[in-house]
């Protein structure tokens, strides 16, 4: 009989390639890991990873729609009955961006990938908030692109979404800061090394031209670990190869 | 008996204050004036800007509700079938914004006001661009704010909309500014001389910390008369008094 | 026996291309125009261009080294002194840019082209404030690059001048606005068509693909009358040809 | 008889307060640490830190003066003599800043400031880019404030200069990072608690609303420590009391 006093993570969007990363470096760090996703399948690549990562702590999954905010609030309510109250929230969902001219996307496209990358994400955040506020700290992390600062001809979906994720994590971090919730959105200015890039990017892949995502999980366990008196809201990434614009 | 080939400038969001000043502006210019809004009665005294402004131009107004993609559709439609196809459309709708903490707002309200200040502007977009790409030539300019570079303690709802719109106003210029269409995105850094904020600020309002918004109308119809080889996308204006933050 | 009631445009960097489009734009607009630079030769299409535009107004030249803080500021009394005190004062030195690797760059190249870009402005501004303060009344307009806003590897000498004279122009503004000065920087996010360019470019320049400098000039006039309730601070130009990232 | 493989952290700039603590936390994570500052009492603070941090480190102070490029240089060669080529430099000069109205700084200040901040900067850099190029690693971090990204009314001459040192770390990065040289820049967003800031807030000083430098100085060691797949380039950091603009 005992009590856990571990911290609590609570990953949205825990499948392969970034969601494992995080999973097995919160874990590796003494969280209890709990993943949400819309199928167990998803995470378990993610489950596995916490698991061996720290086999003595606990891992959850909890299945959740991030396009419903019903269903992301009744998956981290379960987490917190389960698990404890969230310590670090991750919104790390990504959904099926398919970039394409304007004319070609549709109201409903927008309106889908708002749903899941801000409306989602605002969920989420509501959900683990008042539990943070009470106990006076808590971190949440969103996962955001490029997109965040920057439109482009065949990426307006996603574009309008990140640059909306992105107001919305400054506005929630100057709501919370000052009473202990540490806020910050990532902005991945790169390809990352996972299943679907190498796909897209075929014979071009080249391993040094992309992000290892257990080296980019690193930094947001970084961001969390930050000490209050300095805190960081943006953080940006590329690997060491990229020739990015600002 | 004639044929008029008088520019045709949409309005969406033809109310008092900024939205009267534009059909005055643009009337005055020459153009044929549409106003959109959900009632006749929101939009008399845009269209009596306009009539006065041009008496010998055309007005017409059209009912089109902004939180309904297929309203702006139906009346974008029902402007170029009346007047011709739209030369210029301004995007100045601006939802009922209210101003308070994170949670204090509901996914209802995010969703809410993401359909009017965002899907809106896209479903009109989508209205007018065919016609622009066939001609080779449009003007696309939305109106916005502060808010679309910096979120905001209380500013959450407002800040993820107009940070979305300002993204979406990126891209769909780096998709058809190379097929002749100009589109840019207003921000309005500070306050207008409009009735709301005059009540809003009370006894505290100063017209010299205030935008007048026939000067802001002019801004817009410079934007629009830009020679084609010398473009803006992104303008901002407020008035001399105001010490801003970038 | 007459006195000049026209305003006084004083042109510092005042050669062919964008230094001649400005002194024809501002002359054709009833300005008295003085063109300040190294050599009456290097001014002398600027002047004609003026005295075509405006044959019953004034040109003036004067000469002064814009690497020179005390040159520019004797230029610029004596454009006072002649002309009337100075309405509108353009910076739009372009010292001689060349791009190469940083550890190709040396110290003292960076001190030059500081010298020109940033010092040469500030001095410039120092020198027409005291009396457009006296009067309440004024404009400032800074030429500058998309190396304001993004560094690049062969362009660091560039970059840290442009960074340094966008901080510049929003403190002069943010110091001066309510005290009717207005102050803008003017980013010119592509080529323009002018000789350099068209000699660097070679076979592949595209006159479709240059920004016009009698059109990038309008602007500028744009943002000098625009009314003081409305006025921008950082202004962008490009080509609608420019695939361009912010 | 050994070889130090141990790796060298030179610090420009090591007073008191950010830069003892830089000493302090590199040195602890096992660097040896090179001082650099005009006067050995200067700096004093910060070699004792190190020392105590890593007793059996070795700790050198080297006499540079920031405003000349040849003493660092010269500087930057003797730590290299004398500790090995340096790994990791970091740029944390602060000129002697005086917050003023623009026409009450002249541009003797302002040459004095960029000479400072900026050319002492490149200076330093160029010293210690060729070994870290060879040996394809190294990381540089300039120590900067929210000056880089916006000018104020009374703050002309320090905006001036961290805005070109912003589009120098730029620079730098983009042309080294693909050789192994990790270039950051450090964004200071708010007070530090140091002497000079207490002194200069008073009974108004709080240290809840300062960034702690041991703190801030965490952040610096992670961005050294970042794997290179995942780097950033630019940082910000602020109390989790601050209610910043970006």
């Amino acid at each position: 009989m005992s009590t856990s006093i571990k911290p609590v993570c609570a990953i949205v969007g825990a499948g392969e390639g970034l969601g494992a990363s995080l999973a097995r470096v919160f874990a590796a760090d003494g969280c209890d890991v709990a993943l949400l996703s819309r199928t167990a399948a998803g995470s378990a690549e993610a489950q596995t990873a916490a698991r061996q990562a720290n086999p003595s702590g606990r891992t959850l999954y909890v299945e959740a729609d991030a396009s419903k905010a019903e269903s992301l609030e009744a998956g981290l309510k379960s987490v917190a009955s389960q698990l404890g109250a969230v310590d670090i929230l991750i919104y790390n969902v990504r959904g099926s961006v398919s970039f394409k001219p304007p004319l070609e996307s549709s109201c409903d496209e927008l309106r889908e990938i708002l749903d899941v990358e801000v409306v989602g994400a605002f969920a989420a955040t509501r959900a683990v908030l008042p539990a943070m506020l009470e106990r006076g700290s808590g971190t949440i992390l969103y996962s955001s692109a490029t997109a965040a600062l920057r439109g482009s001809a065949n990426g307006l979906l996603y574009a309008t979404a990140k640059f909306g994720l992105r107001g919305m994590a400054q506005s929630v971090a100057k709501a919370y800061a000052a009473k202990g919730v540490h806020v910050a959105h990532l902005r991945l200015d790169c390809d990352l090394d996972v299943p679907i890039v190498r796909q897209m990017r075929g014979a071009s892949f080249k391993k040094e031209n992309t992000a290892q995502t257990d080296d980019v999980a690193q930094t947001y366990l970084w961001v969390h670990k930050q000490p209050r008196s300095a805190w960081s809201n943006e953080v940006e990434l590329r690997p060491y190869t990229e020739t990015w614009t600002i």
